[in-house]
Order: structure tokens, then C-alpha cells, then sequence
């Protein structure tokens, strides 16, 4: 099981978007994700969070929301437990990620580019001001299976 | 590391505690504690609450609040990252539960008892009806030395 932090940046109505196009055997090969990474021993999510988002971005945070936890099972990775976060303060400018390409990207564009489809899921409910959630995504490969929000179905329902 | 989830269920102002006395080398002896445990396989924090609770009270819950997370980080055990719930909606009636004996105390009694000194930390969240909050509590022994709220020092200050 691993737990991981991600992070959606948020600048005067852009979001700071990761496309993954640099690691070797990356599960997010191709695909454009917030920044963010695994915990190191003993972190809180919180400092996870502040240490990711500075190595692959150089941007220091100082203001952010916790927005929710999701569970990732698949029959290829894992069990992954992700931290969500957005953030709306920061000090400094985005360098180069050695992880792929950095973007500010409008936020009515998110939807328009190559992304997972359960992440599809969680940003809708970042738009739409969810309180703190808790989404279980279960992949069958790379094709959604299951989705459960708070402990309730929602697909299949 | 570990992954727990720990429950607060309450009914007409009394909550349900957990007097740990009867489990071999509990690092919980002696202790007044809610109910919970550890993530089973591919659980999400919802799944791990309603079956632990289920197991060690024999109540079925029905609704339940995701108040936050604490992460544990101590000398003596590994790190665990615990998902704290309270609960006020369920059906049955309380067992026997193999770890300890179940009790409801009024909430205004929980305070004198043998409590560990960071779990009065995040039950004194709990009452303030804190939105969803990161706890951080550094143990040396059984002494608290240190406790970060939402990535900022409380204690020492």
C-alpha cells in the first residue's frame, strides 16, 4: 500500500498541471495529474504536500485545503491512498519538474485534456465545493469499475 | 506503517468507550479509547470504520461523520496514520467486545479518565466541531512532545 499526496495549484482561475512525460514505466504516462508524490517516513500529509509540491514545481506554499481522501484499488497497482489537496498561496515561480511538463491550465479546460477517468470524478467534486470526501476509484486496468463516495455507490448504483 | 480507523459513536449525549484490558501486549493497556482497528486489504477508511466497529461492538452504522486524520509518530511503534470518525446512527445494541469492555460515558466524564495525552488533543477538536483537521502527534515514550494542527506547531509553540 503506498500513500500519496496531490495537489491542483490555483492562480487567478488556472490550475498548475502536471503532463507526465518523463519517468520510466510511469503509471501516468501521457496523462496530465496535479502535482504531488509518495509520503516519506513519518510525514503527515501535510508535509508530504509542502515537500512535493517544492521539488517538482519550486514553489513554496503557504495556504491550502485538505479536500478529501481517495482510495485507488486496481488489479495492476497497489492500493494506493491519495491525499488531496488544492492550494491558493504560494511563494516563488514553477521551475522544470523532472517528472514531465508544467502548464497553467484554465480551469474550463481541465476537462479537454487526456486525464484518468475516476479523476475526472474527484475534480468534479473540487468544483463543485464538496466538503471533505472520501472516494474509493477501482480500476479494471485502466477503465473505472466502481466508484464509491462516503461509503455510498455511486457507479455502478 | 498502519493505517486505522479510530470511532467516537455517541447516543443522547454518552459515547461509547473502549476500556482496554484483556489483548496481550496492547499498546493501548489500561486505556480509555473508542472503537476501531487497522485497514484490512484494499479497504477505504469507511469500509476498515463500519467492519472494525461492527467486530468489536457488534453495531451496524448508519451515519457517521469524517472528522480527521492524526498521524501517529512515536520511539517505540511504527507510524500510524489514524481516521477518525464519530458516529450517531446505528442499529443493535452493544456486545461483548473482545478487546476490552465497552462502556457509555457521558461526555463530560471522558476527561477524567486514563486518556492518552494527545487523544485529548483531538477530543478537544471533536467537541469545538473542528472542520476536518491533520494532526500531527510526535510521542517520546508515553510523553506528547510535539503537536502539529493542519501543518502548524501547537505544541511546543
Amino acid at each position: 500500500m503506498r500513500l500519496t499526496t496531490l495537489c491542483y495549484i490555483e492562480r487567478g482561475g488556472k490550475y498548475l498541471m502536471l503532463y507526465r512525460n518523463k519517468k520510466k514505466n510511469d503509471a501516468n504516462q501521457g496523462k496530465w495529474i496535479g502535482v504531488g508524490g509518495g509520503f516519506s517516513e513519518n510525514e503527515s500529509p501535510e508535509e508530504c504536500l509542502c515537500r512535493e509540491v517544492f521539488e517538482e514545481t519550486g514553489l513554496t506554499l503557504s495556504s491550502w485545503r485538505f479536500r478529501g481522501i481517495v482510495t485507488f484499488v486496481s488489479d495492476r497497482y497497489e492500493t494506493e491512498y491519495m491525499h488531496l489537496f488544492t492550494a491558493d498561496g504560494f511563494s516563488g515561480e514553477p521551475g522544470e519538474c523532472p517528472e514531465g511538463e508544467l502548464a497553467w491550465i484554465p480551469a474550463e479546460e481541465i476537462e479537454k485534456l487526456p486525464l484518468w477517468e475516476g479523476d475526472r470524478v474527484f475534480l468534479r467534486l473540487l468544483r463543485e465545493n464538496e466538503p471533505f470526501f472520501s472516494l474509493k476509484l477501482s480500476y479494471t486496468g485502466d477503465r473505472l469499475s466502481k466508484v464509491t463516495l462516503n461509503g455510498k455507490a455511486l457507479f455502478p448504483d
